[in-house]
């Protein structure tokens, strides 16, 4: 039995990072970009008014710092997207929209709100600057500069920023291809009604969503009756075709638990099969070809512990993720929780912001079969395996549960 | 001008809980519950072994207390998912594995671990106690039991939880519905050269990954060039086709702005124009049959903002989710941060936890064309409208960005 922090470490030390795969921008979302994306254009690409107003020339307005009115003449009107052939001479004027850019001759904008106008005549009373609401060609970025950095996650700011830069089709690392494979004489489908001894097949949805969660793709290979030869060529099966193999039950002690056999059958590594947690100490975890194995407890409430807890990291590698685990934070006990000493044990809990302190709230019984307690918490209280019950007021550190 | 939480009110009582549709359960992941769900079943359906071990008779493992061994007879195994028909009786122990049904008779029992065999005889060396490792029919809950309330995010474990209940398909509130609709002639496709005055439409590929980042849908209406009559069509058409209609670009004042005009030719009741808010000031927002309208700014790091901070906590609402707008956290400058003031600015900033508190670091430009400070960004730092600049070491309000 391993601390939970070494299975974290062995993990994710065996999962490698994933091929690299082209795709159109907007399938790039939360996926981590593959190169390096340099800019094959000045942002903007032209010098561009920043206000709707008029183009002029910066030295026509010099008479008004001895408070004489200037007149210009309105040369006409240049629109966003617009360009506008001649040049602006002294004395001229031309009317521009934002965004539209700014012509030849004219070297500053004033904006619309600050002058008057009769009929084509323009009067300003005050100097402006040169530059004034202009954004020069290049500002944001020039040509040949890193725009993005290889690594960084793909939000709607950098989709945004790789179209303006014309970047249709980027190369991101791929995400694992996740198999499950769920395993028990006792299950029935969803649809089903239960009979004697037969519970329904849940953890394959929960698997499911959590892949979901993730954005994440997975083979669902079906249910595995307690039949070893089967259960071996589904494995076999899965090691080829995904990158993640996942068992639900099976890996226990019990006459019927073949994982770890059929593992060593196949020939993969088996780093390890118990860990120091409570609830999700059956997991084993194995190496084949590169390919990982996680043979995951059948609990409903410790096969999604366990996922969070030890494949999720292994997928954030795999996808090229910086942060592999989930932030912990300090929680202060509202309620007393019950435990014993022996593994850390992960307590279920409705963790509260309450004047800027997190504080933890029992939701009930934390066996490991009650969905219903993980359905009314959000977040994990965590009891270190030296401690047994703790009380009211004790403060731990906690995590928040799912996205 | 209205302010920024003023502004946050009346769209959020403008928005309106979406209708009611039936979803698979795998399809209702991160969307509300719009139905209490009630448990069909007791859970479990019968009394189960929590462990791998052999079911007895507590009675039978009294003679344990004056440290005589008990010897028992093996009868057989219970595998998980079977049944067993006979009765246990004084004297008869049976192999049972975890999850399988407690047999008639048996009233506890004890872990493989714990004990010795020697052929078909169990020998025990400790008192059993009643009830010892069986999970009870209807522990986790009861037939008619409220298993998830309404108004519940249907996350992993909600889809597990349902699953087990034997529910395929439940009711949640519709996502909405948003068209887009990108105007301006200056616009050119992502693929195509910047030739003088255009730019690529970066906004619609913000847009639409903002809207993915929610699990939205969108409707894209295209570009619409300068012309306010083609304007007028899409936009009503967007009203009947949409819950929510976005423009961007043309909420301005300029010439070419022909937003306000065309919603008040269509009978939309305009709200309000613009928000004490940079960047993201020129926001229109209007109502047409329950439909809601949002003119966003043109620049790029203005409409991914005006999205985030207005159109989000709508779609919230819509949606049916209890927290429409985004928790603001405490953060210390470690830069010093440019300002004017007059409007709420959002500069935004790298936001980095140490030791426990929130520093915020200065990423550059605010000016609202950059998108690769936003892209530099994980955060906003709020200086309120009657702050300038401010200083490292300062403490203010701010928030993370996306999700």
């Amino acid at each position: 039995m391993i601390k939970i922090s070494e299975a974290i470490n062995i993990i994710t030390k065996e999962a490698k990072l994933l091929e690299v795969e082209k795709v159109h921008i907007l399938s790039s979302l939360n996926k981590i970009l593959a190169e390096d994306i340099y800019s094959k254009d000045n942002l903007p690409s032209f010098d561009k008014s920043a206000m709707d107003g008029y183009a002029i020339k910066s030295e026509d307005t010099k008479n008004c710092e001895s408070k004489n009115p200037v007149e210009l003449r309105i040369k006409g009107i240049i629109k966003a997207g617009d360009y506008y052939e001649e040049e602006i001479k002294c004395g001229e004027a031309i009317k521009i929209m934002t965004g539209a850019a700014v012509p030849r001759g004219a070297n500053a904008v004033i904006e619309i709100e600050k002058v008057n106008t009769v009929k084509d005549k323009l009067i300003l009373n005050s100097v402006v600057k040169k530059e004034n609401n202009i954004i020069k060609m290049g500002e944001e970025i020039e040509i040949g500069d890193l725009a993005i950095q290889k690594g960084k996650m793909i939000r709607p700011a950098e989709i945004g920023l790789l179209a303006s830069l014309g970047y249709k089709y980027i190369h991101v690392y791929k995400s694992p291809v996740i198999s499950l494979i769920i395993t028990g004489d006792e299950l029935i489908e969803i649809d089903e009604e239960p009979f004697m001894g037969k519970i329904r097949n849940s953890n394959e949805y929960s698997l499911r969503a959590l892949i979901d969660n993730l954005n994440g793709k997975y083979i669902s290979l079906g249910v595995v009756s307690d039949d070893k030869n089967i259960l071996k060529e589904k494995i076999k099966y899965a090691f080829e075709n995904s990158d993640i193999v996942i068992t639900s039950g099976g890996a226990s002690v019990g006459d019927y638990d073949f994982i770890e056999d059929v593992l060593k059958e196949l020939g993969a590594d088996i780093k390890f099969t118990t860990i120091s947690i409570k609830p999700g100490k059956p997991v084993t975890f194995a190496v084949y070809n590169e390919k990982l194995f996680f043979g995951l407890p059948g609990n409903p409430m410790s096969i999604i512990t366990a996922f969070e807890e030890f494949v999720v990291p292994a997928v954030n590698k795999m996808m090229g993720k910086n942060n592999l685990v989930k932030e912990e934070i300090t929680v202060v006990l509202a309620d007393d929780f019950k435990g014993k000493k022996g593994r850390t044990k992960y307590v279920y809990a409705d963790i509260i912001k309450e004047n800027g302190r997190y504080y933890a709230y029992n939701v009930g019984s934390q066996c490991s079969n009650h969905l219903i307690t993980l359905s009314r918490a959000n977040g994990i209280v965590i009891i270190p395996a030296d401690i047994g019950s703790v009380n009211k007021g004790e403060i731990l550190n906690g995590k928040f549960i799912f996205k």
